[in-house]
């Protein structure tokens, strides 16, 4: 199960430290630039549309199993997979964004809090107006 | 970017062209059976929660960057990243459950399309009581 490079993010949040838990912890616009083999499966999507991102997150630690949520230590310690962690076995980003201007190949989001230089794996139309993070 | 398995999906969906195209198109309830090393790392998960479900979806293909949504030849062809296809240069499966049952590191989910055996490569919360497919 290996995962191809479809683009990767361009983004003001440089470190992890500084970067929001989710998308509406002020996080801030970016954009994706991806390969130029993949702008036709980009057909379609226009400004304004939601999406949901997947992404790489290749600063994570992929041997951590249990946390306190939020970084909260006054919170009982989880399971993983109970939080939105980056800290997972797979650390697979999942992130709702609006589709703010296409350029080519490059698309520009709102509210991401994806580091810069994230590798993005996927791209998905939010389906039934139903929203999610 | 090598993902491991997590656990696998136990199901009576046994082949794609059986599949229904999302979870609200009558898939059946399935198991998710996790392996044992990341049993602690579903811990605070309980029956009612709902969770998004991440799978590898390894009967797609990945060479596929344009399809007709849903399958339907009446509607123009589209980039699938503005499709929910399988078949994506990274094919990976986003599923919104409700978790039934949970017995050790085996999860009991409802309509689940995904087929029996797919990989499951991460749970996540869903989060703020929004819903996602």
């Amino acid at each position: 199960m290996e995962l191809v490079e479809i683009g990767r993010v361009e983004s003001p949040l440089k470190e992890r430290g500084s970067a929001p838990k989710q998308g509406d912890g002020g996080a801030p616009d970016a954009w994706l630039a991806f390969e130029a083999g993949f702008a036709t499966a980009l057909d379609g999507i226009a400004a304004g549309d939601e999406l949901l991102l997947l992404t790489w997150l290749d600063r994570a630690h992929r041997d951590v199993l249990r946390v306190h949520p939020r970084g909260d230590v006054s919170r009982p310690e989880q399971g993983v997979f109970n939080t939105r962690s980056p800290d997972r076995p797979n650390p697979i980003g999942l992130h709702r964004v609006t589709v703010l201007a296409i350029e080519g190949a490059r698309v520009q989001v709102s509210g991401l809090e994806a580091l810069d230089g994230t590798p993005v794996i996927d791209v998905k139309p939010v389906l039934g107006g139903i929203a999610e993070r």
